[in-house]
């Protein structure tokens, strides 16, 4: 890791910088396969799981019966971590529903705002090296609380077109409606279009490579919501001399172990807690199996050492990290001063893994610096929130000058004479 | 009008669809213009003022004095008006507003979601042939009930550099922080990458014309947050024998005279309705000042004839428009099965109107369809809710088997270790 000493602010937006993701080279390669999607559905869909995921699928969906069949291929250890997983999540989410209420603006003036749950959502889980059955666990309790009507989820099979079991399992406990065999771009693309087998959604969630990441903004301009723009995973820790270097760099591990373009930011007012991380990640490193993507995720990364905690605060807002760990003395007082960050773990005994499993929080956050203008999924995400107002003859009297006036003033006559209409109208009574 | 007896389901979806848009061919265009203001500042947004504004703008800022004389250039009458829709505005989007409550998930272990102000917002108000006074209100409003640090807000002058003295006044009222007489696409540029004399911010919000949509559009994939994707303004009225044909006509015309491209649809089960509507239609738009624009909308537009209310709210929620007036004598039944819309009118005395002004709603609502996914303005659209945990030792070590053995699952080792190194630690005590 870099070690930045006291550098100066007109340098802070040079070394904050995130690499650069060019994706526009990928743009017409992943348009293509969604344009192809689009027209020739399912066939479409087969023939790119061939050629890019090595599977020869006859059907799709998965059956009912894998579903099944999974529950007895997980762990019972498993089996509880998800329980006390989802027991956690589901609290922390289900507190967010707040109840609507009727606000009387005016004396005859209603208004009201209704949360309505997206009728059809998808998720995304990526395959890989290993399941990401967290994922399914962090968008599909907040989709079943809210009552989206249609669930769906795809995921890529390995070559024998085998779906993870810990997802399958993870799957039907939640009541996910359809599971399909299907990863990539055509999966989003079948998502976003639908196609014979797969349906169409109204909001995409999950994270993926470059080009899951890619399919997922050219279907978010024309047809399709999605959760947020996505980049490579971040962590800040925020630290002083009282911290523990042993706990700090087994979190900057943590979160290095993502992958190669992970990022990792130490800042601390101490020189001293600097140098002590350092040897520590060098001595945890080594036994890690992941070592080498560690490592490399650690070369980009920084150690900075500020002046005080006001400038430290000021640089962790201006970085906007995804995960924010703040373990000084006075972590409360700092969490007062987080103005841009995704989830922030506070104290020795919250490690970042704690919210990427199991403390209830969610883990899908804006990475990239969007924890400026962007929330974590949450139960929001899962909403429309449909204003509605009902106003009585009394009350458009009430406000009817008010309209006409300003319809006036932006020259729109018949926005007023709908008012006007309304109050001359003579009523048989 | 067109009018569809009992077309077939099958049909619907083709009857429903939206003018498409083919924004692509702008695309190049309007990067250009962002791609130059990124690089040459307040110089190239200048130099768009003259060539499409045909201004020469000395300074790009509005001056205190110039809000100040707004204040003696707006009528007694507008201000009264303005008062009114400010104090309604201002009261349903306060109760917007909830409390953060902490949720303890598991014994030690404390959740929280707090909603923090988006830092900076810039709000993008079109000039045009009158000011849309209404929409410094409807942005204005929220965004200073949340705290945004700066709010800052962008309008194109005429061309002598003036600014519309009712949203210079509105600014005034409100405390937005800095007026710019910028507008089109250098004005969402500069407000996105920032110029010597205009801050970059963290969201823009607002509407404007296809090349403005367009550039809030390309600014949105890599720097910047934008309120919702744009389209041309919609309205759906849903009606039955009962209703009343005049209103309805001026509903349908308040809408029309917004743009040739706005969309109008009315869905009965009364064919009499329809035939009534229709007539009033042509008696209504006679004396209409933009009568050449509504009746360009109209020709696009719609009147459908349905076997049943069922059929009726189906095709509302296939729809889902920007605006949906409902006016059948059970309009409260019917508001319980709205899925999919931005705003909703009940009864005979709620126009469309109201909601553009005054009763409180906010009337920065999804279009196009977007009505599926996304809500119209409200708090949280100013807010980012960032989630917080405070674990103690007691309460890592009642969830810490349940994180090491999901990370395992998943093939993240140091994931687990961040909990193995704190549980096995010796506290000195």
């Amino acid at each position: 890791m870099n070690i930045l000493r006291y550098p100066e602010k007109s340098e802070w937006s040079g070394l904050l910088q995130r690499p650069q993701l060019n994706y526009h080279t990928l743009e017409d390669q992943v348009r293509k396969i969604i344009d192809d999607v689009a027209l020739n559905g399912d066939a479409a869909v087969k023939a790119y799981a061939r050629e890019f995921d090595r599977y020869d699928a006859e059907s799709l969906e998965v059956t009912m019966e894998e579903i099944q069949a999974a529950r007895s291929q997980v762990s019972k250890e498993l089996k509880k971590a998800i329980d006390e997983a989802h027991w956690n999540i589901q609290t922390f989410h289900k507190k967010q529903m707040h109840q609507t209420e009727t606000i009387v603006t005016t004396a005859g003036v209603r208004c009201w705002q209704k949360p309505v749950p997206i009728s059809r959502v998808g998720l995304y889980i990526p395959g890989g090296s290993a399941p990401l059955l967290s994922t399914v666990l962090m968008l599909g309790i907040p989709a079943k609380i809210a009552g989206c009507r249609e669930v769906i989820l795809c995921t890529p099979p390995d070559s024998d077109g085998k779906v993870s079991a810990s997802i399958l399992y993870i799957a039907g406990l939640l009541g996910i409606d359809r599971v399909f065999r299907v990863g990539g771009v055509q999966a989003i693309a079948a998502m976003a279009h639908g196609t014979e087998s797969i349906p169409s959604v109204n909001k995409i969630f999950g994270p993926g490579n470059q080009y899951v990441t890619m399919a997922k903004q050219i279907v978010s301009r024309e047809t399709v919501a999605i959760d947020m723009p996505a980049g490579p995973s971040e962590l800040a820790v925020v630290a002083d001399s009282t911290s523990n270097p042993s706990f700090i760099a087994s979190d900057l591990l943590s979160q290095a172990e993502h992958g190669p373009d992970s990022q990792v930011l130490l800042i601390s007012d101490s020189g001293d807690m600097i140098d002590r991380v350092k040897a520590e990640l060098q001595r945890q490193l080594e036994d890690l199996p992941r070592k080498e993507i560690a490592s490399k995720a650690l070369n980009n990364s920084k150690m900075i050492l500020l002046k005080s905690q006001k400038e430290i605060m000021e640089m962790v807002n201006e970085y906007a990290p995804e995960h924010l760990i703040i373990v000084t003395k006075n972590y409360t007082d700092l969490a007062e001063q987080v103005d841009n960050a995704g989830s922030v773990f506070l104290g020795d005994y919250t490690p970042e893994s704690a919210g990427d499993y199991a403390s209830g929080t969610n883990h899908t956050l804006p990475t990239n610096g969007w924890a400026n203008s962007y929330s974590g999924v949450n139960m929001d995400s899962f909403y429309k929130k449909i204003t509605f107002q009902e106003i009585s003859r009394y009350g458009l009297h009430n406000i009817g000058d008010a309209i006409m006036t300003m319809a006036r003033a932006e020259e729109l006559q018949a926005h007023s004479n709908a008012v006007s209409i309304r109050l001359t109208y003579k009523v048989d009574e």
